[in-house]
Parts: structure tokens; C-alpha cells; sequence
């Protein structure tokens, strides 16, 4: 079977025909009408790429450092919630691919997998926590500590959450969490563990209660105060807070727009990276999610200033595939299709990918 | 089944089903090809919203001041005819839903509930009269004098109707209002009654024969010489036509393209919205109806001028759907949707949506 | 079942369903992959008109002056050839229906009724003369010279045809005139008569073979040498060949692409018009056909510069459907509905349709 | 049959219903998500035609010179691999074709038939050879010696494929060559020869092991300096390579994106032909290739500065439908195409067609 899924469409189109409706909406869909969601993707092909010929790319190296750490390819994993509703191994099948391959794990608050749980399934990998912020600031302060403990490298604070997005799929299907799975991260603490018998949207209901809906810029300096770890912004959409992040010393920002779950009408994050890059591209590094489904997306990103690209969706079709090894069959995907990208267009390394070769397609609007 | 119905497409569909033809098409319909009709929807799309980061937006507030009073959200009902095809309470019960909401309701002259019935249905509620003149001066006096008397804090004069538009379902369907329904402003009054035995359009024959084409802007003044009430001039689509309106001394401007049913081929009304802002935007204030199918909708309005939104038709599929509660579940999705676009963008109040919040689609074609 | 056409679409549908292939694939089809046939029509789309409001349109004149003669509706019958494969009547029906509505007949040089016959079929109406230039000279000068002595008051030079455009719908019917007609202009000359033996597309071998490929501009010089005829040139799409035009002293310019027949891939003829009312419109009269489907496509065609519109296969729908009867109701449709666009926009008469009141969409991408 | 074919199309869609899958895939696909094989195709749209009016065109000439060399059309025939799958006669059949309508045949490194039977089929044809450039650089130079010897006019170099584009039919399919057919220019040659047991797609193997991926702009010098042919660089997209080619000194750039067939997301090569005239085109001969489907695309190609443009799937489709005969009528159609449209815009030979006749579509958006 697997043998006839070429790229990540096809994983998508299988995970469609497989997950059970509620989880498959879940990570599926999009906020309001989901014409971001639609147009995340589409707004790749509104750029296009500029490919030189005879340079010598007979030896290639799509590795590149992120917060000072070598990663094997420019593509890693963004966090999604609850992981295990795609495979039993959820969240530690992933990690362990991302670690097969030499690149980033991101781990979610709300996964189904805890802290300790991925640290030991994926040990040698590079893991980054995904951090949101509790009205009970206590409950913040001991996930980062325990993730700090654990060995995670950096915390990506999502900036774009005061609460979840009105996605109208889960408000159809009254999404709650499968009774045999739990969040992970909260064991026996009745305050931050989900509540099943939530109805309409139990997430919604579940964050609208505990994440602290009063967070300010100034709560990074907070949050500085007792982690060294440092601090990715994920969710920035525009130049203005890009600069904001940057004053305040983050190490990165995630241009994203939540993988179109929270407001629709936003921009693409493909569309939103260029200014971002302009503002504040020399001072932190820039990565982006959303919409990533081919290796030339990847590569766009890239041309545009982004030194690296996450995955949402793309690993919870590999992972509803064959767990660990669907999620390394997805990453491999998208290493060939950028290998090819390169090598096709006359880069031999990331840093040749230059931002000459990728122009909007306006740029064919003038003779 | 309401429980099914979670955004206003939802009930859109849900009236195509059940309202008969007759109704559903004098509701629906546009002018000529109907061109405008599907794009002072699309339109929206065609702006984006640039959301901010870690604002504090644990306490949010929707309300707004128009016209000297407070409106507890920035949606209010624009005038829509004949109401009672679509409820046997019709402007009644819409009039109700409003004023539960603490939203400004609009009745139209050729109403098939009166003035004073209305009145005393929403007797707290902000309520607006709508009108047109005749070419008998002395019927829309008596309406004003009417309207004042029943507490009508506002009147919205109608200047893009010197006819109704050409809508080829109503001339293929010969409209005539239901023979149990009536022109209640008019009962008893043979003239400007409605006339069901008028063969085509009914409606469009009533109109031809009794308003009057003649009405200038000068008009306005006349109309200011005799009441107090502020004159909200609706349907203006152009810059010079809104400084004509300011310099009048006029209380505010409706944008509109009278929900694309007067002219096929006008701009969206979302479209023409700024370049009206521009010209008078610090002189009076400007509201905006047509297309607003999402909360997303009316925060784009919001943040491109517009100090409040009215809506139409979507009023109209909660009467369908059950009288006074389908409208309050409308103006309650509207508000949830907006109250979500504004805490994920960073806005605790209806001010705090700045004109950098909102951009045209090709503010991204430029790196 | 008249009763049930209300726009010209609707008579367009009904024509696709009445006609025998072979005429109705001439009628209907245009030049190549047809994509101008289509844009032709989308073109209008592109611009947006800009009511204005509470100016006096109880008194409405929708008359022009054109070539110093007055028509009572600014739309035309445009020349199509072979109109009786539409009615038993063909032009003659054609022509009666434009006097009917004041307005001006364009008899083609290929029609199936003579010159004489419409002449006599329509004698008080205002009709013009569509002229092709044969290689033998003395055809075309016999015919101007019957057309003048038949009171025609205009001739149509086609400047865009040393041969017919490649229409593959014809070339895969094999199109020729059904055996019962004839080219009435040219009865008993064997050498300019239609030779309905020829294969693949009968009409163009007869053009090919007939018409004068070496024609240049000086050409309308030795044309003015022997009429006084007013010259309208039919066919120009560029500034650069309107200057030539109104260098050499034609009366008028009409703008077209000959509905789309002659090469795929140029602009519509509304797009093509404004460079060409630039370039000359203080010169010459300038007209357009093209597209015109709607009221509304003849107010955009007025404001962007155009005295007056013409119509070819509207009329040709007209006429299969009831001949005479059938054109007028094509060419009330298009009058009620400029009609209704005028006093909506504000406009009493046809010159007050100012350039201001119909823009580019792009005109709204600009905040 | 053939008589019910009279456009491109039309042959193409003959094609895919006779073509065996593996061999139509082949043909037919595109890289990645084939975005780009759409593109290519309607990017032609994009471009307008502004027809000139009454010019002689009585007689006219649509042959062009060519690297000094007459050719009859401007529509050459690219170089596409193994045609063989197409029909039994293959290359041989296709050289015969372009030989008889006096155009250019280009034969490809990895053909079905030898540079020698090619030679023999069409020894008055102007032939023309594709190379590509092995890391055992003998092998290529004999190609080269034995394309000389056999009377070849030119070498195509194709700078665009250091490795084969990610084309998924291919990959689905295991695309091998059919056992009957063999790369015919390495006969015997083991190490050169496609090794048909190869899984995946087996022509990606066969390319990786043997291209050589290392090659520069300097070994164009190492091609100069043994064969005094002139080098027809194939598969430039930007005016960064361009300038580079023509400072070599090659005789000619062929604007190409290999069909969409090497990585997505490129520019169409009609979008990108614009940057390249502007940069080189009075220093080098430029010709297109990618989606001409139409002789107005010629046309357009010609307008914006091709001296001459190629086709490859097209002669593909003639060849799959009968053969020599085939590819003639596909270059006969084109030709006819493009006369009617040379006639048409008031050319009468190739030199008349002038950059002003072909302009992007927003030209037209400007009043």
C-alpha cells in the first residue's frame, strides 16, 4: 500500500479514508470558513522559482543550524495536540522519527504523550516544548522546568492562542478527547486535565477556562526570568510584532498562522514571512509552518528568508499511516523533493538557495 | 436541528428549503445577472487581517456609540420589506431579537407590520425608520411625524432607489406579496397600497408608480425642515456623493449597494467603503451593509472604517428559522465570531481594531 | 413561452436549443480555442460602475445622435452575415425590428436578402452598409453604389478580414449556406455567389478566393473617392490604427474584434476601447460591439467613451426565436435595462453617463 | 479519423486514448504536482494580441533564418526521449516530418534511434543534437563526433538537468523503457545503456548514475573547444544564465523549462522568454519551448522575441496518431495557425510581427 503513496497528498487522501470523523476534523480543519486553511496552501504557487543551470551540485547538503544545532534537513515538526488520536504511539512515534532523521520534534502542551514519555523515546533527538501559558502560572513554570529537565532545547511559546479558533467541524462533531487517552502532561491533576464531558467543543471550553487570556509581550521577560532555554515565538503575523520580539530578545520566530486554525481571513504564512524577514531577518531567526506539502514549498520558504520550515498535518497523515515509519516516509518525501529542488535550480547547499530565485508571480507581470 | 445550524450559511441554507419560492427569491435575488450579488460576498476575501500578538484580551467589550447611544455589538438589521413573508411575526419579531440583542433595528416604509406595531414589540429597543419618498410629499411626512411619534431615533433615507432594480426572479416568479400580507404603513390607503392584482413585478409597478424620481439632494433639507431626527443617507457607493451628504449636515452614511439588488455590476459595498471613509470619515459617521455573512466580515468593516454593520438577508434566514429566536441565534453567532476575531487578533474592544489590522489581498504581492 | 425570456441569455439558451448545428456553430462560435469568445463577454466584469444618487430621473432620454442622426436607444443591429439561417425573414425581419426601435441596421455584404429587399423592408429606418473589399474592385463599387441609391447612410468598412478567422466548429461541419439561400447581393454572379461544393468551411474558401488581401489604409482613400457615404471603419483594436483612421477623415471608429472570429487572443473589445478613445475620441465617433449582453454592458461601453453599441448575435437570437417580434423584444430588454441603469446611477440622459461613473476593478485595490 | 482532428488538442486528446499508460505518462507528466505543466499551457493566455489593421498581406512568408539557415516555419521540433514508445518509426519518422515542411529536428542524447538512422531517414532536414554531458566525458564527446560526422547543425545543450525532475506518473508506474526498444545511440554500451531491470522509475537511475551533476558554465569552454557546431543552450529561465551563455559565446538560447518536467513552480517559459530578450536579445539568438499548443502562441512567442519556438509532446501526439503523416499535419495545422494569424494582424512575413502586437493583460487594466 504504502509503496503506491508517493508524496504527501497521498498520506493525506489515506488518512482521510481512515481516521475516525472526530479526530480526523480535528486535525483537519481550519477556523471560520477555512479560506485560510485553502488558501495556506495555495499561495505557494502565487510564488515562483528562478532556477539556475550548470552549477556544479554533484555533492549536496540540505543540513543547516537552527539555535545553534545542526539539523540534518530544513524541515521539522511543528506541535499538534494529541497525537495519539492518529496512532497509539501518538507523540513518541514522532519524536522518534524526527530523531531518525536528524531533525526538530516539537512537543505540544496538550499532547497525549507526556514530557518524560517523549524524552525517552526519542533521546538522542533535538525536542523542543511547546509552551502555553496557564492563568495558573504555576502549571506553566513546572512543564518548563520539567522540559528543561528532560532535555528540550527550546520553548515555543505560541503567542497566537488567547483562546482556540471557532472551528466549526468540532462544534458539529461536540469534539472531545477519545476517553482513553488523557493529556499527558497533566496526569491526575483535575484543574489542566481535559473534561470529557464537556459538550460542543470540549477544547474550546478546556482553553477558554485555563489559558490566561491577559498575556502581554511583557510575560516573555516573565517567562525569561527562570528558563535559560531560549524562546521561539511561534505565531507572528506581522512586522510590528515581529520587532516587539526581537526587542525582547526571543531566538526565533515561527511565522504561522496556527496552520489556519484560529481566525480565518489571515494571510497565507508563506505571504506573511516576507515582511517579517525585512523587519527583523538579520536579528533572529525566522521559520514558518502552514501549508508546507511539497519540497518546493520548502523551498520557497526558504528563498524568502525562513532557515527552516515545521510540519502539523503532513506527519499526523504519516503517523495515522504507520506510525513511526509513516512519519519518516513523509520526511523523506519532502527531503527528496528538496534534494531534487536544489540540485534542479543549481544549489548545492541551503545557503545557495538565494532570494533572487524566488519572486511572486508578479514579477512575470512586466515585461 | 437549530442545533446543526452553527454559522449563518447554515441557516442560509436552511431557508432555501423551506421558504417558498415566491418569498425566497424576492429575498435572494440580486439585480440582472446577479454579478454583484455573489461579490459583495466574495469581496471580503479579498482583504486580510494582519492579527497581533499577546494583547491583553481578557476583558472584551463589543459594544460601540452610534449616534450619541450605546449598542452592545457593531451588528445591527438594515431594512429588508415585506418580513412578514418570511415569519408570521415578521418586523415584530425581528424588531424583538434586536432589541434583546441591545442592537439597532431598521423598518422599512413598505413594511408588512406598522410603525407602531413594531413600536410596541421592541418598545426599549434602538429602532430606526427607513425611508422613501413618495411623490406625494405628504405621505412620507405623515411616516416621519409617525415614526417620531413611536420613539424612532433615526431616520435612513434611501437615496439609491429611484426605482427598484430590474430582478429577474421576481419578474419571472410576477412577485406580488401574498394576498394575506399588507403594506401595514399604508393600511386602508388605497394609493399606496400595494396593488396585488399588478401583473410582472408587482413590486417593481408599485415603486414606478408611486416614488418619486425626482429627489434631489436639496431633497434632504426639506426633509431636515421638518424633524429633529438624525438622517442616516444609505446606499451611497462614491466619494462625491458622500461629501455631498456631509456638507448637507447629514448624521452619518450607510454604505450599501442596497444589497446588490439595484444595479448589477457596482462595486461590493466592503469595496467601495474605503474611498467614502477617506473623503468623510472625520465628518460623520459610516456604517456598512451588504455580503457580512461572518464575524471575520464585520471586523474587516470595522477596521476599514465603518462604525457599525447592519445586516439584511441573514436576519431574514433566522426569521425563516424560528421568528424572534433565529434572529437572536444570527446577531449571537455574529457576535461570538467577532468576539473570537478580536481576542485572536489582539483586541479587547471594538476600537482597538486599527486600519493596519486590515489590508487588500495585494498589500502580500509586494515583498 | 416568450413570456419566460427575459434577458438575453435566455434567448441565447433557447436559440442553442432551436437551431440546426451548422447555423448556429457559425452564429456562435468564434475564432481558435474561442477564449476571446468568452472574455469578450467576462471583460465587463472587470469594470464597476459607480452610482450616484438623489439626482432627478423622472424625465429619461435614452436618444443619441449618431452621424448627425437621431437613435432612439444607443444599441445597433451590428453586421452578421446570413441571416435567414436564423428566420425565413433574416435581415429583412432584422432591419424592420431596428426602425421599429429607432435604431440603426448594419446590412452585411454577404446577407442572404439584397441590399434592395432590406431597403424596401424597412425604409424609414436608418440603415448602414457593411462593406468587404473584393479583389475585383468593380463588385464593391457596384455595391456601394446601390447601397447609396437604396438610401443606406453609412458604410461599415470591415478592416479586420483579408480572410475569414479559422472557427474549427465550421471546419469540422464543413459549413456551407443551406442550398435554399443565397448571397442576395451577388445573385446570378457566379464569380461573387457562394459556390456551396466547396469542402471544409465553404464560407471561408469563398473569402479566400474572393476577398482583397492586399487592401491598405490608403485603399479608404480610392473608397471616398467615389461616395460620400460617411466611412465607418469596423474593426480596430489599437490607438495606433485609430490615428490612422482619423488621420485619413473617417466619421467613425468601430471598435471590435469581429465577436471574437478572426484570431483568438486579443483583447476584448471593452478592454481595447479606452486606448482608442484616448487616442482619437475628440476625432471621430466612436462605437464598440463585442459582448453586449446586459443594460449594463452598454452603460459601461458609453462611459468609457463609446457614442453607441452594436449588437450581432443577440439579434440572431432574436430573430430564431420569433423574427421581427423577436429582435425587439431583444433590443426592449437591453433598453429597459439601460433604462433601469441610468436612473439608478443617477443619469437622465445618455450624457450623463461621465467617465468618472464606470472604473477598472483594480480602481478598488487601492485603499 | 484524422479528418476529425484539426487542432493540437485535438491529436493529444487521440493520444491519450491509444498511448499505453506507461509510455503516455511519460510523454505527459510534469514534475512534482505539475503546476507548472498547467501553467506553461495558459500562461499563453496572459499574453494579448493587438491585431493591426489593412496592411498587405497578399503574400506572405513565414520562413525565418535560423543560425544561419533557412527554415520554412518558425516551429521546430524539441528534443523529447525514446519515441519510439510513440510509434514503430519513432525519431526517424519525426526527422522525415520536419524535414518535409523544411523545419528543424531536434534528436535527443537518449533516443530510440541512432544519430546515424536519423541522419538517414532525413538526410536534407536540418538536424539538430540534444546533448547531455556524462561524467565519462568521452562518451559525450563522441556522441558529439558522431553527430557532426552524420551532418547535424547544431548541439543542443541542455543546461537544465543535472538530474531528472520528480515526475509521480513515473514513479507509480516504474517507468522502463519497453524491452523492445533500446537507447539506440549507445548500442552495445553497457555502461551507457538503460538497464531495464531497474525498479523506481528506472530512467531517474539511469540518470543519476550517469549524468554528471558537477558540470559549470566553464564546460562549455571543454565543448567549444573540440566541435565547432554552434551550442544551442537549452533550459535557461533567468537573464542571470543568459548573460553568462551569451559572454561563452554560444549561438543561441532556447527558453525552456524542459516541458515542466524538471521542478515545479517555475515560471512558465513564455513568462520567462521577457527577461531574457531584454538581457541578451540582441547578442544571441533566442528560441521557446513549453505549451504551444496553438499557432497564436507562436505568434505571441515571436511577438515578445523568440526568433523561432519548439514543440515536443505535440509532434509526440502526431507520431502516436500515424507517423510522419502525423507530425506533418501537427506542423501543418500550426502553420496554417499561425498564417491566419500573421494575415489577420496585418503581417505578411515574420519580421513583421513587432513587440508592440503582443502585450501582457495588464495593459489592459490601465485606462
Amino acid at each position: 500500500m504504502s509503496d503506491s503513496l508517493v508524496c504527501v497528498k497521498d498520506f493525506e487522501k489515506h488518512a482521510f479514508s481512515v481516521l475516525p470523523r472526530n479526530a480526523l476534523d480535528y486535525y483537519r480543519s481550519g477556523a471560520g470558513a477555512e479560506e485560510t486553511l485553502v488558501h495556506n496552501r495555495r499561495a505557494f504557487s502565487k510564488f515562483k522559482i528562478r532556477p539556475r543551470c550548470l552549477r556544479n551540485v554533484s555533492r549536496r547538503d540540505l543540513s543547516t543550524m537552527v539555535l545553534g544545532q545542526r539539523v540534518e534537513i530544513p524541515v521539522g515538526i511543528s506541535p499538534t495536540a494529541m497525537q495519539r488520536m492518529a496512532h497509539p504511539e501518538g507523540e513518541c512515534a514522532n519524536a522518534r522519527a524526527a530523531q531518525a532523521m536528524g531533525t526538530i520534534y516539537t512537543l505540544s502542551t496538550i499532547a497525549t504523550s507526556s514530557i518524560e514519555e517523549v524524552a525517552e523515546a526519542a533521546p538522542y533527538g533535538i525536542k523542543w516544548f511547546q509552551l502555553y501559558i496557564y492563568k495558573d502560572r504555576e502549571v506553566t513554570k513546572r512543564l518548563v522546568e520539567r522540559a528543561e529537565k528532560a532535555g528540550f532545547k527550546a520553548l515555543v511559546l505560541t503567542v497566537d492562542t488567547p483562546m482556540f479558533g471557532l472551528r466549526l467541524a468540532d462544534i458539529r462533531n461536540k469534539f472531545v478527547l477519545p476517553p482513553h487517552l488523557k493529556f499527558a502532561n497533566f496526569m491526575g491533576d483535575k484543574a489542566t486535565g481535559i473534561n470529557t464531558t464537556d459538550t460542543g467543543s470540549g477544547l474550546n471550553n478546556y482553553v477558554n477556562r485555563l489559558f490566561d487570556q491577559s498575556l502581554e509581550w511583557k510575560d516573555v521577560k516573565w517567562l525569561q526570568s527562570f528558563t535559560k532555554l531560549p524562546i521561539v515565538v511561534k505565531g507572528v503575523l506581522t512586522a510590528e510584532d515581529a520587532l516587539i520580539a526581537a526587542d525582547l530578545g526571543v531566538a526565533a520566530i515561527l511565522v504561522s498562522n496556527h496552520g489556519a486554525r484560529q481566525v480565518d481571513g489571515t494571510p497565507a504564512s508563506i505571504e506573511a514571512l516576507p515582511e517579517i524577514v525585512k523587519a527583523v531577518g538579520d536579528r533572529v531567526e525566522i521559520y514558518l509552518d502552514g501549508g508546507i506539502t511539497d519540497g518546493t514549498d520548502v523551498y520557497k520558504a526558504l528563498a524568502l528568508g525562513a532557515k527552516m520550515v515545521f510540519i502539523g498535518r503532513p506527519a499526523l497523515w504519516g503517523l495515522a499511516h504507520s506510525g513511526e515509519e509513516g512519519v519518516k516516509k513523509i520526511l523523506t518525501i519532502l527531503k527528496t523533493e528538496l534534494d531534487y529542488a536544489l540540485a534542479i535550480t543549481g544549489c548545492a547547499t541551503i545557503k545557495d538557495i538565494s532570494k533572487e530565485m524566488v519572486v511572486p508571480q508578479e514579477y512575470y507581470s512586466k515585461l
